[in-house]
C-alpha cells in the first residue's frame, strides 16, 4: 500500500546492510525472499540475465564468477559476499579477501568443498570418520583400496562434481581405466555399504554461535537427491546427537561462517562423512515451511552476524521431494492439478528451463505421519515433472 | 546453485503468467516473495524507484497510477493486473478494462472501496448490517444522526482515507463544522459502541471458489491497526460462522476476484460491517507464517485462477504486531536485540524510511497461548520502533 508522506522521514538512519550472493540459481532465488523479510538489501551476481534468481532480484548484475575483476566490482557494493555455489576459484576469493571485503564462508573454509582430497585429509586430521580415500593418477593407485575393501570402488572428480556428476562406481579395473581416460583429477574411495544417507545442517555466525536443524534422511538416486525426510524417521537418539555434535564441531573447527551441510552415511559401525557444502543446501529446502527459521534466512542471519533463528520443526513430519525435469517442459501448466488435489502442499518453482534430470522445483508436505507426507510430496513432484502420477 | 547445461532445454514451454501489481508498498513487497515460490513472473508499478517493493522486485517500472497511459503501458506486459491499494481512479480502471486487460478485482468491485457511500448503499441493498450513514454537505445533514443516535458522530472522508486518516469522531456541532471546513466530501455515521473489532479475510477466484481464513481480532488505536490476534480469542462459534458466511457472501455478491478483507464491529446486537478492502490486508499479515497459505500467495492464486490454498492455522495462536515508526530512524540496528531475545519471532521490515506513526514493519509470534504470543509480538514491535521495551 503506498503511503503518502505525512511527516518527513527521520534523518540519520544507517542504511541496512547489503548481502551479495555470487551465483543466481535457485538457492539465491530462495534466499532473496528471506532477505525481503529481514529488510536487508540483497544482490546477486548472475551468469545470465534470466538466471533463476536474476528473474526476481532487483539488483542482479551479470558477471563471471571466475573473474577477479567481476567479483571485485560486485563486492564493492556489498557489506558481505556469500555464495550459492562453491565454484569461485581460490585466487579470486583471495583477491576479494586481500582487498578487505568480508567473504563468508572464507576462502580457507570453501577450499574444503572445492577439493575433496583436501577435505578428506582435513577431516582425517580432525579425527572425523570418513571413507578411506587415495589420489588416483593411474590404475595402480586403485589397487590398494580394491585389495583391502574389494569392488566396487568409487571414483570421484576431486573438484566440481555434484548431483551425481563426477562420481563413478567402478566394478573392475577396466571401468577404472575408462574413468581415468576422462583426464580429470580423481580420487578413489572405498564403497561404503551404508544403511541410509542422513544430513545435518548447521548455521554458524562470526561470533561463534551455532544452530543445528534436526537430522534429516536424504533419498538419493544416481547421486541426485530425490527426497528429504525431516526429522529422519526412526533415528536412534544417540545417532542424532552424534550427527549434530559432529556438525557443530566441524562448523567450528573448519571456521565456517554461514551454513554447513554435512552429508552422512549411516552404517552399522556409525556415521561417516560423505560430503560437505557451505551454503543453503537441497537437504534444507524443507525448512522454508517446515522449520521456524528457513535455512535461507538462517544463512543471512549468520553471514550478517545476527542472532540465529530457531531451527525447530513446525510440524511433526516434513517431506520434501525434488521436481526433476522430464519430457514435459511446462511446469506452470501442471500447477492447477497439483494445487487442486492438495491445497496444503507448498511448492517452489525455480523458473528454470526444463532439462531432463535438472532440479526445477520442489514440493513440501507437512503432517502428522511421515508416510502420508512423503506420499503427498512425491506424487505432486512426479506429476509436476511428468504430468503423470505413475512412478 | 548454478547449473551447467547438460542437455538442451525442452522446447515448447509456455512462459509462466505475469502478474502486475499497481503500487509498490509493503503489500506488493510481500506478494513478491509469494510469487517467487509459485514460479510466476511478478512486476510492480512503483511511484518511485526506491519504493518498498521496488527495492526487491526485478521488474519495477516507475509510473503514475492516476495516469491511464502509464497503466496501459504497464498492463501491456502483464497477464493480469492487480493492486496493492485502492486509489486507481475509475476512469483509469475503465481504460484498462476497455482495452481488454484482465483487471482483478474489477473496477466495479473496487468502486465500493473507493466510495464509502456507494459501499454502504450497496451493502444495505444486500441486507448486510452496516452503521447508519448519510452524506454530509452541511451541518444540517448531521442533525438526523445526532438526534437519533446521540453524540459522538463519526465523520469520514468518502474516499481515500485509511489508517485513521479521514476519520473524525465529533462530539459537537462545532467539531462537525471544523471538519466540514476541510472541504473534502464527507459522510456521517453513527458511532458504534462495539465490544471489539474483528476481521475476516476471504479469497475468491474467477471460477467462483472461495476460501476463508479464521476470523481475527484487530486492535486499533486512533484508527491504526496495532495488533491482530488469530484466531480471535473467545469468539463464539456462531459469531465466527456468521462472519465467515458474511465474508464469503460479500465476495460472491460483490464479484470480488482476489482477496476481500471485511472489517467488522462485534456488538451486542451482532456484527456490523465497518470497512472493506480488496487486496492483501494488514489483518492478514499473520498468515505468512501463521497459515498454511499466506494471504499474498492466496491473492496470487485467486487472480491467476489457480486453486486456492489451505487457510488453516499452523499454530494454535498467532499474534501480529505492527512496527509503527517513532523517533528512532534505525530499524535494522535494533534487530540484533529482538532476534537474540526471541529466536522464534518472525519479523518483516518493509524498507521504508521511518516516519512517526508509519507502518514500517511487523512482528509475528506463534505459540500455544495467546497472551504469551501477544506479549512477545508487542514487546518486539515496540522495541523495534522505539529502542525501548517500555509501553
Amino acid at each position: 500500500m503506498t503511503d503518502p508522506a505525512v511527516a518527513p522521514a527521520r534523518p540519520g538512519a544507517a542504511p541496512p546492510p547489503v548481502v551479495g550472493m555470487v551465483g543466481a540459481g535457485q538457492l539465491a532465488r530462495m534466499t532473496a525472499a528471506a532477505a525481503t523479510g529481514l529488510g536487508v538489501r540483497f544482490r546477486v551476481l548472475a551468469a545470465a540475465a534470466d538466471d533463476s534468481a536474476a528473474q526476481v532480484v532487483a539488483d542482479a548484475p551479470v558477471g563471471d564468477y571466475r573473474s577477479a575483476d567481476d567479483l571485485l566490482a560486485f563486492a564493492a557494493d556489498c557489506d558481505v559476499v556469500t555464495f550459492d555455489h562453491e565454484h569461485v576459484p581460490q585466487p579470486v576469493l583471495h583477491a576479494l579477501e586481500g582487498a578487505g571485503y568480508a567473504v563468508s564462508p572464507s576462502s580457507a573454509a570453501l577450499q574444503l568443498t572445492q577439493d575433496k582430497l583436501v577435505m578428506r585429509r582435513r577431516l582425517g586430521e580432525l579425527g572425523v570418520p570418513v571413507p578411506e580415500v587415495v589420489r588416483v593418477t593411474s590404475q595402480a593407485d586403485v589397487e590398494g583400496i580394491a585389495d583391502r575393501t574389494d569392488w566396487p570402488v568409487v571414483l570421484k572428480a576431486v573438484s566440481g562434481g555434484y548431483d551425481g556428476r563426477g562420481v563413478w562406481v567402478c566394478r573392475s579395473y577396466a571401468e577404472v581405466a575408462d574413468v581415468i581416460a576422462h583426464g580429470v583429477p580423481l580420487l578413489a574411495e572405498e564403497f561404503v555399504p551404508f544403511e541410509r544417507e542422513l544430513a545435518v545442517l548447521i548455521a554458524r555466525s562470526p561470533s561463534g554461535h551455532g544452530a543445528a536443524y534436526p537430522v534429516v534422511q536424504t533419498i538419493q538416486q544416481d547421486g541426485i537427491c530425490h527426497e528429504v525426510l525431516a526429522p529422519a524417521p526412526n533415528l536412534a537418539g544417540l545417532v542424532a546427537v552424534d550427527a549434530i555434535s559432529l556438525g557443530l564441531r566441524l562448523a567450528r573447527d573448519l571456521d565456517v561462517i554461514g551454513l554447513l551441510a554435512v552429508e552422512l552415511f549411516e552404517t552399522p559401525a556409525g556415521l561417516l562423512v560423505n560430503e560437505l557444502a557451505m551454503r543453503p543446501h537441497n537437504s534444507g529446502h524443507w525448512t522454508i515451511e517446515g522449520a521456524r527459521t528457513s535455512q535461507f534466512e538462517q544463512h543471512l542471519r549468520a553471514v550478517l552476524n545476527l542472532p540465529l533463528g530457531s531451527p525447530v520443526l513446525t510440524a511433526p513430519c516434513v517431506a520434501m521431494a525434488n521436481v526433476l525435469g522430464a519430457d514435459d517442459p511446462d511446469m506452470y501448466g501442471k500447477l492447477n492439478h497439483v494445487l487442486a488435489a492438495d491445497p496444503a502442499l507448498k511448492i517452489q518453482l525455480y523458473g528454470k528451463p526444463v532439462r531432463p534430470g535438472r532440479k526445477v522445483g520442489h514440493v513440501t508436505a507437512l503432517g502428522e505421519d511421515m508416510a502420508a507426507a512423503r506420499d503427498r510430496a512425491t506424487r505432486a513432484a512426479r506429476y509436476l515433472a511428468t504430468g503423470s502420477e505413475e512412478p
